[in-house]
């Protein structure tokens, strides 16, 4: 969430100088929420779409609807996930938690959304049956209504089985706005729980991979544990992102850059439950890299911190919530990582995509 | 639109005895926009995702949003159309369009649009730029700012190109509500424009057929149709659909059946260009089913259909309007058509997918 002027200021600077996409074709990266992505949608469709409402950098978009309306929320995720089922969820909740978690941390309450299926001609009706009944208690645990929807078929081969896109909406009823321009020197970085566990869970279940481990998807609704920290500190709530594609650390570069100052991660204390920190460290890959479609990174001023992570803890979906680094002066605007030796490395953002289709 | 009792009824109906889905996979008959579409979405998603708000027969669901907010209208729909580009138009405003008019003839002035893509690796990024700029300026043609939107991509042989999903939203300022329930014997059946344009355009862009004609897309924004016509005479529209998947022998026969009155077509009455006329015949397809995307149908009653009829034709997307039947007492809730030859025959809902794909 950015003021207008912001809004404006960035498409001025999509426009004039943003990195041009250099690929003649769309690859797997562009899709990855990393770099690739980044410069396609400022070069595509940032620049075809320009208007002064169009989200910058935030997870939906505030509009004003009416005179004396109040100002809403609208967001929307298209679901390709590969598997569709997978422990711990399946396609149709990850599609609604996925719009009302990016609602959430927009600082809105989620209240109604749409559903789009894109289906593969031959896909089991039973399939759906189960996708459906899951979106639907998905639904109903997040207090939200599926109000429209749409059902597309394609031919064999144009396809694979279900894509499910949502879009949601949701009132702005809190006074003030989250961004990362009100992000300052001494914020406290907090993350509401272990991270990385979607991400492990849907490449284990894709049986490509010799390793089994006890592991779950995270997918869950998170306006309860955001709602939870507003009520608690409603003034030192600076800005909150879900860490799906490209994980905390693409959340967290985003943020950097937004607001032109560093964030220090202290890699201890980012939790990460033993079976993820397994699975990543056989593959090579930095779980701070791995989508979580339930856990939120937020940034809070230092004196809320305590009061924050005593709220989200009080809510069973952010049980685990902890404090894993803070916001530094240094205009750098990059995330560095105190690592478990004692070294410091950065950061970056994605390149590439490590992980095809996760969400 | 209906009535919560309404919808709360069709719930328990579709719950009780709505027809079950009986094929175990799904079929292009389950994205035809006929009667297996209508079994999949009361057999699967409604009874999965019930909750009042959600739409009964109308195109897009009312949502009331906070106390004393504006009521809302909101809408989706998953663009599959191949191919892309087609004379008169592509994907893009097609996507963008579609939801227009959805929120449109739900009597809402359409304002917000998110917009999500589906792209397969491989796709042209020229091809992307074009449809993202032929996007922005439907938008900008219909008044309407595309305000958020997200990008996945999946494997070449898992996707066909690009697929697009919009979603929309419009506020609900007029008063009255528009629907089938408000239909009564008498009322006149208006279409805005001569039919089937663009899904004889889809079908010859295809080139699989060896024939050729000047013809483009109908498509277009209808909400200024939509306006001069409320504007013209807002107490004397009974409800409006977009003539889409199924063309106006669907629409009308959902109208018929939802508000158990049924209505009865002149044949000769019916617009139909010459080349679309010629190319059906050719075809053996009936232009009554052949999708439009910038005409609509509104019934009206007897007493407001010359002043509505001259309010459309004083918008130059709706010039070419004109009455094409009118509501009759007979309970049986079929769709007739007087055909040019003298003799009178039932229109029926639309069975299997002759035209897969054409949006």
């Amino acid at each position: 969430m950015t003021t207008e002027q912001q809004v404006l200021d960035r498409i001025a600077r999509a426009r004039r100088r943003a990195p041009k996409v250099r690929e003649e074709r769309i690859t797997l990266a562009h899709g990855a929420g990393g770099k690739a992505t980044q410069t396609l949608v400022d070069d595509v469709f940032v620049t075809a779409f320009a208007n002064p409402a169009l989200e910058a950098l935030g997870d939906g978009a505030v509009v004003a609807l009416g005179t004396g309306g109040p100002r809403l929320v609208m967001t929307t995720d298209s679901f390709v996930v590969s598997p569709v089922f997978f422990p711990g969820g399946d396609i149709g909740d990850l599609a609604v938690n996925g719009t009302v978690n990016d609602l959430a941390v927009s600082g809105a309450r989620p209240s109604h959304l749409s559903a789009a299926f894109v289906l593969e001609e031959g896909f089991p009706v039973a399939d759906l049956r189960r996708i459906a009944t899951s979106m639907g208690e998905a639904a109903a645990r997040a207090g939200v209504a599926i109000v429209t929807g749409d059902t597309k078929v394609v031919q064999r081969g144009k396809g694979d089985g279900c894509y499910i896109t949502t879009a949601g909406v949701g009132v702005l009823d809190r006074p003030g706005t989250f961004g990362p321009g009100a992000v300052r020197p001494g914020d406290a970085i907090l993350v509401s729980g272990p991270i990385g566990e979607h991400g492990v869970t849907i490449m284990l279940a894709r049986g490509e991979l010799d390793l089994a481990a006890d592991l779950g998807s995270d997918t869950a609704p998170l306006n309860g544990p955001v709602a939870a920290l507003l009520d608690a500190v409603p003034d030192g709530v600076r800005v909150m992102r879900d860490a799906t594609r490209g994980g905390v650390a693409t959340v967290l570069n985003e943020i950097a850059r937004a607001a032109g100052l560093t964030i220090t991660v202290d890699e201890p204390a980012v939790p990460v439950q033993p079976p993820v920190a397994g699975a990543c460290e056989l593959l090579g890959i930095d779980p701070l890299y791995v989508a979580c479609e339930g856990r939120f990174v937020a940034v809070v001023s230092a004196t809320a911190a305590e009061t924050a992570l005593t709220a989200l803890r009080s809510h069973p979906l952010s049980a685990d919530a902890t404090q894993i680094g803070r916001v530094t002066e240094d205009p750098s605007a990059l995330v560095l990582l105190n690592t478990t030796f004692g070294g410091t490395r950065i950061v970056d953002v994605l390149v590439g995509d490590p992980l095809p289709r996760i969400c």
